[in-house]
């Protein structure tokens, strides 16, 4: 513990009070060792450090890069400087011109780096899904308003509305993850450092596509995340839709049948087939959004320079990570196995836009045959299946494939 | 796992994707041992069990009211149904007449009473606390409106004013806790049961206030939850707007001394000790909050009838629970060693509404008096001390023994 | 403006961002004036105003009690002030041991306590509504679980769960009422008053059931509204699951015909009737929320002491009582009309639970009886129609009524 | 009312309760009228209006478009409807090949790029106001961290902080607008229509950057809305730290001495001069996050295809632009006004850090430079005053002014 005088120690309801619980500090460990790599590097650079230190350092943290067991130290930065520090003395330099501040801020900056091309991939995967359904499932089906059955719609043109929508979130994800791309690392306290540090090239070797400049800024955690969660949100809130619909749709609208290996039963009513997946989709949207709420409201109202309360968006934004990667990857599996039932029912009721729309063609003002299909309730038919309708998608995934790409050389580099 | 029949099981990525994080059966388990005696006794007096089976079965769910292993099992309900009847075939009635529905909901009931009573007993500690506080360290302070120097105060009066609110939040949680003290049992999975079971029997045995009625509205979960979350959010706000007070009156405003054993150092500056006890305070009131969001959104829009959504309330409230009774104790503690420096500043300035007021007491209209203050800016000053002041705490400090002494009552006749 | 200097006046543009928005002043008026009157009686009694002034002023108070023209000054506090001192000098007097800051608190209180009065009863007349319906137009249903159908259910089950849960709301309501029922005149700006106020006198001719104690605790304005709205909120919860309910069942679900006077049509689609008002109280529902969320944040952080910042939260509450207010009217109005459609259809796998009951009720273990009916999947129908089922509401009625009375008796012995 | 038939009508009280509350179909009529006057040329061109009866319709939407009285209809699309329709029989075709649902998300998408538009530029306002106030104004204080005087500042390193972050808020409003920047007028009632109507030509004269393809999701509004609401919301929150800064930096942290002009003063304390616009920004920015909020929650767990609950996020969407711009601009005045004091204080201790750094560059490994200056509390001073720091702004400069000629252009084309 680095902070620990004899005298004036935090408590030890203190210190359980104000860490991390369990697991959080192993995810960010890698994301450390990185940091750690490109700003040795830097320091020896800068004459901070001998070419031998930094070899002997460097050695030790590449080993510390696959270290598997559980961190039993206040934090994985103090972990990561006594470990270091046990092999070499050189390891007593490494926080030269740093603060645990702007470290945890790299670290978490990479993280959410590394988890958005991650996401990135993943929605992509789920549109190609979509995709599919759409063009090899594509049935005239009822398209509802105010939930009631209102113009004819098709399988194709429903799930097509969610690629085209996910495709919207690619775009929010893409254009935050520009945003929060800047390397905050040599903020140390919020305020800088005297020491001559070399800003470039820790964002050079990371990867990093440009500096974030003011050190209080840097300090300033939390708006970084909130854009990423919120991004996230919008893929979630869509997943719940989706979800709702395939609900809805399964039971009594009657138009799907969503496959066993994603239900379950009842304990006490053996014919129940419940769509649990989905209604734990439903309910996990509402714990990202509940998340996204929690690290609003925990920088709200911060003065600038580092507050610890910020700590706190950690745990939030770790978690709602893992809930979108794992919603996209079982609702991918759904939508491939999903089937569309042949036996529902579509109200003829349906056709009469379409019907008020045939007179409009023949030279009535629309109000007015509006009007008249309204009296006389007779429907005209359409049995045309309406095409699958979204915006392309290829800009987006060549954008993450890219990503990827540079972001595992980068890993290669130091590593 | 009960509902996995042969060819339509539901798939790994489905199960692992629905079912509670590690750690929460095990906290559920003592609550659902509780529950289970209940039931089974009432099994056995409608005739639905021997006594014989009655007494192997109670024998093993005794056994494992004790249990203190990870809990391996697609949750708690079946895997003390599994267990039991692997001891005794007896086992395999104990599911008669109820749900897991109306099974989760009585074993989270159980544990919003016991934390309840918990909290309550700990909110009551810290009161006498900071009574103690307002009396033994009662000095003149200046009292701020809009962050400025505003009137004369004293500590007392500050931190008897948190004494004052956390008693209105102990009536809420008590009004709320007699709200949701009603046993959900026999609702089974939303809409009752054909079996001859007796609600009443259940309801006396458990120590509760009353039966829940409508089996429908047993089934929508979550308001209940969502009632006690609101209670403790206002605990986290009280606690909060102390934490920041003291953050405060700690540094600029020169008031208070926090004890180091409530600090933490810097990873940089050698010089700090930064109130990190008090920071995260402020960041988990804000989590709290966003739990009960999360419950609010999880419930909102659902239609009548069990939902599986509703499962995922149960974390939050279960962290939420934890959160409080943390912060409850280490602000107690803070509390009792909190110290009063004696070297701040008040401003003459805060005696000017007092000057005014003296100009009344001779005769001049208020508005006049305080036209003339405005503009003479000469102030007399007033050296009493004020009095701490907040309302009596004794009849919820009562309330809350009671309680704990029923619910362990209850305990030790069941086990 | 009373703070106005002729050199340091705020500009327009503070002015107009400061002040609240069009027509809440005028909300605010009738029990500024109560406030008004009691108060000056006090000092009356306590010899700051002769009897002949206070003559005066309560006849110029009593005159404003029924202005009704628009109110242009800074707030409606500053207007009755100089309202009243045009008309005697003994104006000047009445801001005499008070402050712009508890007399706002003193309005809001007197507006909660009337608001949730005209709420319970409202409340008490949808229950009524409810239990009617419930009695008179109950058929066997579907009841669903995971939104398919599960068991059989009525509709008076059904609905008799939304009187089961308003009751429980309505508890709510009063306890936080109770817990509010404090006078916080007599705070001043959060810190007392060094002149010879009676509290104690105030708080009984206004009604209220004791003295709000700590002045800080008084001016850290927003917890009340905060439990206020938290009831609210509830209230809303449980008619935005009633209006899903009502949509579902209305279409697809085919049980209820939603009467044409709570529908709109379709710009486009003839044929069209939305159910509009159902799914307004369902928007509705999550703007109540978002206004408790905004109380929340907005005094979340704050330092002790008034701050601004609570000015904010009267807008949130009284909007959320008006929609309240006007939600419980039109729900009642609705369910008093409600239709039973006749030709829905019931699928028999909703006996399936009742078929393995049957087996345990001639000895086979339950489990053992589940497994049964999930292999043979025949099923044996019970057309017994479910009674509705809730607890009483006659406490919390007679409660209500009381309140009312009082309240009202209050009014015509100052007015 | 279009849909209201004779028997079949919906009720004053339904009418009420789903209406837009007042002043907001004003806001709408200007969008509500370019969308008409682009639909009706392109329904020209593709035969269903001849050019007599466009001219006709044209010439009086052109009149409406300077309407400035009440509008007194159930909305605004029916009062243009109705008010063509009044002045030619060619009226009753406008509404051919769209639904109101449509016509509403193009008015809202259009107000949206509209409003943005103004926004980004008075951000920008506000980043020149801020590097004018850094570069001008530029003095050493101190830095905190953890509400404690940590390192040493400067006035212009802080106040450029906010520039830098402002600049992100920049971008990630650039990037949301140009997500939403897309044509949803075509859709009709969120399935399409069958007469032939051209989308490229609407997307074409109204200068949007393309189509939205699928019309389920045009149909399903909210997202749009909550993207902006999300931008706007991070340009609040940088606001309401720069106030809380400025409240704690201008009384007991002594740097800055707020304008007279932006404060106001007590009823009872002639002394204060209460920063009350900083307030009511820390307010306003929770009042923000509140309605965004309101939207998530509304459009969440709707099924797709039109529902009428997502109107209700037009008022927050609204309310919040206004807030934005009212805060930016009160935000930019003050800043030009701001003070710096002269008379504040420096605690020695921030030079800590400084110290330790000035032993590293002497050769001393920093974790043994660390642990001396904690043990010898000698502090070695350093006057240097940083410089202000933050990323370069002209790209959404140039971005937004462009924008604005575009949007201008475009009106005036068809206007």
């Amino acid at each position: 513990m680095l902070w620990k005088a004899e005298e004036d120690s935090a408590s030890s309801q203190t210190m359980s009070f104000t860490t991390e619980e369990d697991g959080l500090e192993e995810k960010i460990l890698p994301y450390d060792i990185l940091g750690n790599l490109a700003h040795v590097k830097m320091l020896q650079e800068q004459a901070y450090m001998t070419e031998e230190e930094l070899g002997k350092v460097e050695k030790e943290l590449k080993n510390l890069y696959s270290y598997d067991e559980e961190i039993n130290a206040e934090d994985v930065h103090t972990f990561v400087e006594e470990k270091v520090s046990e092999e070499t003395n050189a390891g007593k330099k490494i926080h030269t011109g740093r603060s645990r501040n702007d470290q945890v801020s790299l670290d978490t900056r990479l993280l959410m780096k590394d988890s958005s091309i991650e996401i990135g991939l993943k929605a992509v995967k789920l549109v190609k899904a979509i995709e599919q359904f759409a063009e090899e499932k594509n049935e005239l089906i009822p398209g509802y308003t105010h939930q009631q059955q209102a113009m004819p719609s098709s399988t194709g043109l429903w799930a097509s509305s969610f690629a085209d929508a996910l495709v919207d979130d690619l775009k929010l994800l893409k254009n935050s993850y520009k945003v929060f791309d800047q390397n905050p690392l040599g903020a140390a306290a919020s305020y800088g450092t005297s020491l001559n540090i070399d800003r470039e090239k820790i964002t050079e070797l990371l990867g990093f596509e440009s500096v974030q400049k003011n050190p209080v800024y840097c300090g300033n955690r939390g708006k970084h995340e909130l854009m990423l969660l919120q991004a996230l949100n919008h893929i979630m809130l869509d997943l719940q839709k989706m979800a709702e619909d395939i609900i809805n749709f399964s039971e009594d609208q009657q138009v799907f049948k969503i496959p066993d290996g994603f239900c379950t039963g009842s304990s006490i009513m053996p014919q129940k087939n419940n769509p649990d997946t989905l209604e734990m989709v439903r309910a996990k949207a509402e714990e990202v959004n509940a998340s996204t709420q929690a690290v609003n409201g925990i920088i709200s109202k911060l003065p600038s320079g580092y507050n610890k309360d910020t700590q706190q968006t950690k745990k939030h934004l770790i978690n709602s990570i893992k809930t979108v990667v794992d919603t996209l990857e079982i609702m991918a599996s759904l939508v491939q196995d999903l089937k569309v039932k042949e036996d529902f029912k579509v109200k003829t009721e349906v056709y009469a836009a379409y019907t008020a729309n045939q007179k409009v063609e023949k030279g009535t003002p629309f109000r007015e045959a509006y009007e008249e299909v309204k009296k006389n309730q007779e429907y005209e038919k359409n049995q045309k299946i309406k095409k699958p309708k979204n915006q392309d998608y290829s800009d987006v995934e060549t954008y993450w494939k890219d990503e990827r790409v540079e972001f595992n050389e980068m890993k290669n580099r130091l590593i």
